[in-house]
């Protein structure tokens, strides 16, 4: 198998193509709400949620292209997520990805509906996925709102807002980033591997992997959000500190945090194993993401 | 065919009993998005859009049961909108429906959340629809999410908020009426047509009725704004005018605003022939929408 490093540039030009393709153009009217929802998804994203879905495809023996609607889905649900995540009435952020926020540059009111539209937009793109033996526009639409809904993505957002200030367990941190973080990049991969009509007994093992893997990307990431610059996150940096918020670093300090890490994310490596060899990359990129400094 | 009124209270409780059982219940966690949820969905709406979509599947021969899941679904987009429509950064609404709006009751944080959890109920509900021969859960999704798109309901509000203080052509607000009701009126329509297995051909039949039904709906509603109160309405009247927004009986007065609804309300009635009898409901619907006092 080829280096990592390549094969992701080679992956996140797919996706960057395949994004440009299914949302709507500059020129479409109403133009504003276009240029809005590209100027979110163009911002240098490094398409880790897309690139999990194909590299689930392949580790599953299908062919990744089948799962370039849902990889375009997931990866324009995170942005919506994102864009409203930044508005002043919720984290108040006024730089995302190096640049800046859409209410900053668009105001607040198109910031709400360009979130809303890319939201509904991956719907129109998924129900758009290729059905399989196993699987179809039913299953796939499911997945991803179920996971997009009030019990897991928005959920997490609103346990994240209502602990702001308050001194977390470490359970309810867990459940946070369960719905926060976790089960998106699940259902990133759990809809690569549906794309390729995986079996229910190895789509479990890949739900697992998922899950670790998530809660070790989330955790890495309130690491880095105390020991990186603002300049090397693109977003503003020490944030969780300055609103008090619990992380990981703030309930287990710094060195318990990078052990928890190592941990899940070993975790997430031995759920791969029903996969054999098909599931290098996923290995991968499990490891890449470990190994980010933190 | 029995009178109109109670066929539709009877109807709006049929729907409601449908969304009751569809919404997570409040105590599912975290309770807060969900109580939220439900206090938008429960503020005793008239459920036009799901009425429509039971009384489409009548028309088309089919069993309005099963077009419950998207009648639930169209009213969650609605209400949806609503709440976002509501918030400071649009409309800054204190009102609707005779009650406190969601971010008055709720914050604007979580108000914005609600809009989007609601959004994606909509999906994991409309993608339960049973297929039929012609039309399956790709066609369902795609229908809803087409039409509560930027193209359309969200490009809608990002014209009508491009368009306050701005005098606009007869043209450009039939374009923001288009987007912001016939849409999804028409799609309310459809999809429950869909649900009865419907002929491409009385499908457009179908879609020119909510088309033009639609259109007349909105033209009813801006002169309603202006003649009656806010007690009559459950939202603040005058609003239109308070704001600068350009509405029909700014452009074209009162009286000629009320021979367009009758002449809209007419060409919708001329497109339900190829149904024949079987559409004395949806007649009665447009008849009782027409003749609201305005």
């Amino acid at each position: 198998m080829s280096d990592l490093k390549p094969w992701l540039k080679a992956q996140q030009k797919l996706v960057d193509a395949a994004l440009k393709r299914q949302l709507p153009r500059e020129n479409v009217r109403p133009s504003t709400i276009h240029k809005a929802m590209r100027y979110s998804i163009f911002a240098g994203g490094k398409r880790l949620r897309p690139i999990l879905c194909l590299a689930a495809a392949e580790a599953c023996g299908g062919d990744p292209k089948n799962a370039l609607l849902p990889a375009c889905a997931v990866e324009i649900m995170h942005t919506y997520s994102l864009v409203h995540d930044d508005l002043p009435c919720m984290d108040d952020d006024d730089l995302r990805r190096g640049r800046p926020t859409s209410h900053k540059v668009y105001g607040e009111g198109v910031a709400v509906l360009t979130g809303d539209a890319l939201l509904t937009e991956a719907f129109i793109i998924i129900a758009q996925t290729p059905a399989t033996k196993r699987y179809s526009a039913k299953d796939y639409v499911s997945e991803l709102a179920i996971t997009g809904g009030s019990r897991n993505l928005i959920g997490g957002q609103i346990l994240d807002l209502e602990g702001e200030g308050k001194s977390l367990t470490k359970k309810q941190l867990i459940q946070i980033h369960e719905a926060k973080t976790a089960a998106l990049l699940t259902s990133s991969i759990r809809l690569g591997a549906m794309t390729a009509n995986i079996t229910p007994a190895k789509l479990q093992a890949l739900t697992d992997f998922g899950y670790n893997l998530g809660l070790a990307f989330q955790v890495i990431d309130d690491i880095l959000d105390v020991t990186q610059t603002t300049e090397q996150l693109g977003k503003t940096a020490g944030k969780d500190e300055a609103v008090d918020k619990s992380t990981y670093p703030a309930i287990l300090g710094l060195d318990k945090s990078r052990k928890e890490a190592a941990r899940l994310t070993k975790k997430s490596l031995d759920a791969l194993k029903p996969l054999g060899k098909k599931a290098t990359r996923l290995e991968q990129i499990a490891h890449h993401l470990l190994d980010r400094d933190y």
